[in-house]
């Protein structure tokens, strides 16, 4: 059996995986106040009516959420010409087991309740929020991984992400709600650095698969725009309800509108013969939404959204165009998706403008709402300029623990026991699918020949 | 005029079922207290707020079910290399068709207001949810089936649907919110018989279109991850308010994140060299929202979701693998998409774990929720254990009118008056598409041939 | 450098316009009641709960709109075999524009609350609505603009749409909530007076690229169903709360159903041997949710709205089969997307029927609803007949303004400064985007060359 070849090892990962989920969800994993029949309806008795069940404030955007991480991660990695089977099928793989695991892991941290771990449909969008975390790691290392590591990656990710995010959002105080340190930054430079350790020099040798065609830049698009469109729930899905939610959500939306004309402008300014790039397309014009997820429940106003967005969606296509050569060539960093672009400088410009933005919060603009967005200010516990402070050093614990994880990390799925793909068949979905042959007399209707990968396993 | 030419069966068809259909809505359908502008004032008059509208519980979910409808189901079946216009074009049709008719039939049984029909998000919804158990049974037919044949099995399949869910959810007291037994095995069944009632000794004369190319998959897997994020807002779509509606979404999503990784595994450890095969991700991964259908709703816990989760793709799986090939040599039965593997086997499965599920509910575990899910019990109708015995019957009455039904359905399409394909042009666009012709020169942007379909036609 | 390169336009063009929104909403922009945290956390001091904050009325409508805008109309456009990233890209580009713009005009037109805008989530469905029309406009010209035409366009259409809104809804007094009059046949007339303006005698010399293949017409379905789902979304997203956002979306999922199945019977009667026409599906199927556009709110009927989408389907089947080859030849309007046929026409079959609809109100039908619907009726101010006289010099005011806008625009359009395409290269992405080059040896994965677009380039 060849070496690549996923008979047993994908079965036993996938199984014993599930395994241990399944035995520790008996054990420690119970309904919430909002999902237990009998809870729910005791405090019912005390006046809560079902509207005010937190069903109703969040599983709108949990859904939204839901679909940037099945469809919109998965579908935007599709662009490459022969890997759209690995780029959403393994990203389904990989989202479905990390969602699980971030249930029991943030559930750890966030607090357990006598010994157990409460769920609802808070919890569901924070484990999707983690999810999309190794999601953007997913993105590094595209084309150069087996479906097994990924999913050891997912486990250690996880587990790393809701450390991270304890000590972000616990003991240092500070507010993220949209994930601009959590989420991008972490991802973004734990994906790099793990890129970095599993560098392969002679990786030209698939060098001809590492682009689109036609069609599979058009499925990319679903993706985008996917992305782009939710964006706005993804950064105000987990925030206080009312004027919280809704102000996030209308900030994440002049931002990201503002990044797009960046984007289209830069892109046409620095491209060959002024031509639009669907690279940049595609993801820089999501920067906007990455740069404002920590900012966006403040009172950063539409205007001061509209700058962070022109902001990201700039240096994200000055990144494509001028900063991954040079990460490839010198910092040996083979960034598939180009994710240092889209979710690394633009959370690291999002958190900046976080902690900006939280050290000039006050009573004045914020009138009773300061609780909700900064409890510690509100309380008098924090002045603004010392939860700015807070946000800062938050920055940097995250890029410490994505940096040092990432490395750790890399190593262990550099171990030679996973069937990660030979060089000269890396961005190839034949590996490990079973591709549509070719018809005889019907050439143009088969896009990719299985041969080579057949050969490769043979 | 060829034999298989819509030019007068499908336009007669179509006016003169809408025509009796706006016929019967102007004589018997009204709107509901809330949709109708002066009844939800009078509610408003003694207290009943704009937000405790119906509308502001369900829309959201509504609107989730009908993106699984059209795009869900719709996607999902454009895997067929030369049959993605018919896949989306009559799955489009036929919902469209079956979901007014749905109205009326269900109108009728759930209960007339003074001669009436009273319609409203929740009506339809159901609509929706009898709409796609005749799309499941579309699955078993797909690409043997003129337009005109799946109008006319939309008929009567919608007919029948609405006689055994009132017999289940009426007389038998059942709870089935997701309907593991009313859609996905009534359609699976119902869609297998008339299946193997039209039966094709010689359809191998079609066997090379009977197959996926690279790009048909990829447009096959927008359907199935649209299936699997919403399935959530599915089988929650009709539960009670509140702690219902968000206990039923998170077992579902559970669910199916188990049912992932059960079918990642399953499918490398069964296929040809540890490869995975589409066809199981596109399908088995979606088995652990059907198998949590019925007892979704209930006080299952995500331990118990995740067990059923993993019993559904794991099944699904080994279904596509041995079953499927021995149900089509031995028993007859083509069924395309393998609807027994996705929709019946773990439909059944549902309806099992929905039985043993409300035999065991107890005041004590649903508190005064009790009567949301098992009114009967909470009232002291029934027992838990008769509750069971009763959901136990309703699976048996379900396969009976769906086995009786998709009987005598299958020999009235055998009637050769439809304009069915003849074996030679099944799974072939072709037949009844204009489809857009080769140009010279630019061969490989053309990737349907039409000369054939022509000929069948002259 | 080539007259058609962008490399100096698009940027200029992007970064003034972005600057110049930036500013003003520096200067005019603020957060409304529900989005600013001091304003609404004093509505709780007086008794708001979180739950009636407008965010939870509209969130989920607006969702669905902003997927109709980015999804539906951009992939709608994809049917074009070399025009994808345009049609997705240019769409998303000019949307991104058109909200910006649309906030201000609107914001200044809606009232001006002491020398600011307020704004909120119903802005921003108004500027997504708004952008809706601009995007039919390009529909009209696809294929034969540059992206700075485009720009340009847009600044101009979205001023005169507001001006258009504004004279309807405030001095007229006419209700438009899903927009049949001020989205579809503003939109639609605006667009095909500057296509007319743009008359390009020789584009036969892109005859060629002006069609669909296999895949191409796939991925304009996927637009199709997300416009044809979410409609009901559209029509009820700004009316008032409660039954009337829940009867408008019934309404129009009804007139939906209903013209589907007339567009699928007429295509089948008016087409070459009885073949469905994926023209007509993609598009006619979509009428029924214009022409309800304007009467979807009032009390309509599931039956009468289903009439009304019977005739839409049907009167713009015949408009693409008939009237659309008439308009080219002899009214010189070469209309890309039929949009005649899908917004005009049944844009102004949908004032007639609001007229009509608004002229039989009473008391009798809506009771205390009255207020919502008609709130000039309901007050004593006009009677019902009067209402639907102001109806229908809404309809002549905006056919007005829009071929009066149109006309000058297109003009304005016409200058020889935006880099339009030569007639030699329309419905060609290869001028202005990056496309994916031909591989040796794989011809099959390459669908489009490139050197035509570099040589005229060149």
């Amino acid at each position: 059996m060849a070496e690549t070849s996923m008979k047993i090892k994908l079965p036993v990962a996938c199984f014993i995986m599930q395994i241990i989920l399944i035995i520790i969800f008996g054990v420690l994993v119970e309904y919430d106040d909002g999902t237990d029949a009998k809870k729910f309806h005791q405090l019912q008795i005390n006046g809560t009516t079902d509207i005010e069940n937190e069903f109703y404030f969040r599983y709108p955007s949990f859904q939204d959420v839901h679909v940037m991480i099945f469809v919109g991660f998965g579908f935007l990695m599709t662009f490459l010409k022969r890997y759209g089977f690995s780029s959403v099928g393994f990203n389904f793989l990989i989202a479905a087991l990390a969602l699980q695991w971030a249930t029991l892991m943030q559930g750890f941290f966030h607090g357990m309740h006598h010994g157990k771990i409460h769920i609802g449909v808070e919890s569901m969008i924070n484990a999707d929020f983690c999810t999309g975390s190794v999601l953007i790691s997913f993105g590094a290392v595209l084309g150069k991984t087996s479906p097994v590591q990924l999913l050891v990656m997912a486990v250690i990710e996880v587990t790393l992400f809701a450390i991270n995010e304890f000590i972000l959002l616990g003991p240092l105080g500070a507010k993220d709600a949209g994930g601009s340190m959590t989420i991008h930054t972490f991802g973004a430079y734990f994906g790099l650095v793990v890129a970095r350790v599993l560098y392969r020099p002679n990786l030209d040798k698939s060098k001809h698969k590492n682009g689109s065609v036609y069609h599979s830049d058009l499925f990319a698009m679903i993706g985008t725009i996917y992305l782009w469109m939710f964006w706005p729930s993804f950064n105000s899905a987990i925030t206080a309800h009312g004027d919280d939610q809704h102000r996030t959500a209308m900030n994440t939306y002049y931002s990201l509108a503002s990044c797009t004309l960046a984007t289209y402008g830069m892109s046409a300014l620095v491209c060959h013969e002024g031509k639009l790039d669907m690279v940049h397309i595609q993801n820089a014009a999501l920067a906007g939404g990455v740069a404002v997820g920590t900012a966006g429940e403040m009172m950063l106003t539409p205007f001061g959204s509209m700058i962070v967005g022109f902001l990201a969606g700039t240096i994200s296509v000055l990144g494509y165009r001028f900063l991954s050569p040079i990460m490839e060539e010198k910092l040996r960093i083979q960034d598939t998706c180009g994710v240092h672009n889209l979710h690394g400088m633009p959370g690291v410009l999002g958190a900046i403008v976080g902690a900006v933005t939280a050290s000039v919060a006050s009573k004045d603009v914020y009138g009773d709402g300061l609780a909700d967005v900064f409890p510690l200010i509100a309380s008098g516990e924090l002045d603004a300029s010392t939860q700015g402070v807070r946000q800062a050093i938050s920055l940097a614990v995250t890029l410490g623990i994505a940096l040092l994880g990432g490395l750790i990390t890399g190593f262990i799925l550099k171990l030679p026991i996973y069937g990660a793909p030979p060089d000269t068949a890396c961005y190839e979905d034949a590996l490990y699918w079973e591709v549509p042959g070719e018809e005889e007399g019907q050439g143009e209707l088969t896009t990719i020949r299985t041969e080579e990968g057949e050969k490769l396993n043979g």
